[in-house]
């Protein structure tokens, strides 16, 4: 058994693993084949860009790209540009598809466990749309798909705002306004992959808090849309009244859906992220006015630094856990050795 | 090494505990000290009455009692009440308080993770109430303290309707409303204990939900304040309309933080318990009317048949995971056998 082991190892066919804790007596050697590709690629589907970067399996970044897409892109003008800008990381990364080990995609809507979307408001012809699917038939790998918002809470534990923290309300808030939970460390789906949709509950303000934003009265005619609510943030930081307002207003409506997330959860720690959160020095003065009188107690509040960058790390995050859950199984497979 | 350990088990000092599952090789024999006493106590202080029941390590309930307090009762009042209430139930199960293993303690508002009652609207004088360190005087073994809600969710998740079910929003609606939270079949208790407060939210209708009943306009005099919620819905189980109108209020407002609670977890499954789950038949109705316009999609519902036994049933069942826990605790200060 030791010499055949020892032989498939030099040949790389199989792969020690390190031994597992909290084992008594002497540690069993762990191996897994190695069959897995040593690359994963995560996908972010946006309203107006698609993003895909693609990492090694220690999570660094090897190449990243990003594509404009029109928010009126519908099904296949989108699928096309998110199949485009995959090619096009890959091939920045000198990375062919079949080097891959997980695809992971994020989206907006309530994923199913299966990839589905089974629920999007904010993407046109998105509605119903079975991703895993689609993307599946591109690739010889997994591919996975999951919320965008709980791909961004995954990031912030990984590597942002909430790093060791184990129960978080991550608001991803740009063009439209949605959660992902984290709960002991972990994503919180739901039964259906409906965890944090408090969006959807028309007594919060969340369905109407953008629009506070993209409707502020001297809006520019040459602002584009997705930069709507940059240039709000920019001008209420002069002092300008209007636009002051409006950010107040927008704050009003963000505080209550974080509200209810706080009342039912009790996290640790809120994490706003989203386009928002590169004007957290105007936002979270008016935030935390309305967002304390309705909490219990003040929650801890963060603002994200990965920016737009969030959702396509999270998707890399959750293609290398995949990967790792993976090499798991094998071993779970493997006869147990005698001692 | 075997002789000794033999000796120990023999006079009562070990005992030895069921081989873990998961080990390779040979299994260990696990032990612990015999250290614990035989029983554990569990108490639950409400509005109008104070239970107790007295369980064996098995959790079979041996004896318990309830004795009836005013709702104007103050601190002290209330805590000679819930001392004699758990003295008679001692008594009647012949358990000796040198005997108990743990006691576990339930109530309503905010209970910190030292036991003390942060935040209570409903007791008199109960704000701020070390009720861990009061009651904790009385007993030589550990005293825990838990929210009411919390203790009942355990126990739908132990021999009710939650059994075998990961994530549960449990409400408990009587003479408050309140909600406690499995996660993962455990307890989600949030960073301050108070996770499941989504009635402290204005904007949803938990805050008012019961008035709709203590209101009814037709409430005859002789009725007790804590007999009013049953009586309304016996008045509209006949069809007196002011009694279906007041149910139909307290449905659409038990609704509303209802479905923040599912919005926010998707839980898999939502139990109503508390002094209303004796009248699902007139309640079920009404309340999926005004709940599963405001969800995604219907969530499972289910009404308890526990009553107004469940906070007191899980008092005892986390009385019982504290006294396995510490047991553990034990097992791994022993040293680990080499094999």
């Amino acid at each position: 058994m030791e010499s055949l082991t020892e032989e498939l190892l030099g040949s790389g066919w199989l792969k020690e693993l390190p031994p597992q804790p909290g084992h008594m007596g002497r540690p069993a050697r762990l191996f897994s084949f190695h069959a897995t590709g040593d690359y994963v690629l995560g996908i972010d589907i946006g309203s107006y860009s698609i993003r895909a970067a693609v990492a090694d399996l220690d999570g660094t970044v090897v190449a990243s790209r990003t594509e404009r897409v029109s928010a009126d892109a519908g099904r296949s003008v989108r699928l096309t540009a998110v199949r485009a800008t995959a090619v096009e990381a890959l091939a920045s990364a000198e990375v062919g598809s079949a080097q891959l080990a997980t695809v992971c995609v994020g989206t907006t809507g309530v994923v199913s466990h299966d990839g589905r979307v089974k629920r999007c408001v904010g993407l046109p012809e998105w509605d119903g749309l079975d991703l895993a699917g689609e993307l599946g038939a591109d690739f010889d790998c997994p591919v996975l798909v999951e919320n965008d918002c709980n791909l961004a809470a995954l990031t912030e534990g990984w590597i942002g705002e909430a790093q060791g923290v184990d129960d978080v309300a991550f608001v991803l808030s740009g063009v439209r306004t949605g959660a992902g939970l984290l709960i002991g460390g972990r994503v919180h789906r739901g039964r259906g992959g409906a965890a944090g949709e408090i969006g959807a509950l028309p007594l919060l303000g969340w369905h109407r808090a953008t629009s506070h934003l993209t409707g502020y009265p001297k809006m520019p005619a040459d602002i584009l849309p997705q930069e709507a609510a940059e240039y709000v943030f920019a001008q209420a930081r002069t002092g300008e009244p209007a636009a002051r307002w409006a950010v107040e207003q927008y704050a009003h409506d963000l505080a209550e859906g974080i509200a209810a997330l706080v009342l039912a959860l009790d996290p640790e720690l809120v994490v706003i992220g989203g386009g928002v959160s590169r004007s957290g020095d105007v936002l979270l003065e008016p935030l935390r006015r309305h967002l304390d009188p309705l909490c219990l107690e003040p929650p801890a509040l963060a603002v994200s630094t990965l920016s737009d960058q969030a959702v396509v790390l999270g998707a890399v995050r959750l293609a290398l856990d995949h990967v790792d859950a993976r090499l798991y199984d094998v071993d779970t497979m493997l006869p147990e050795p005698s001692s």
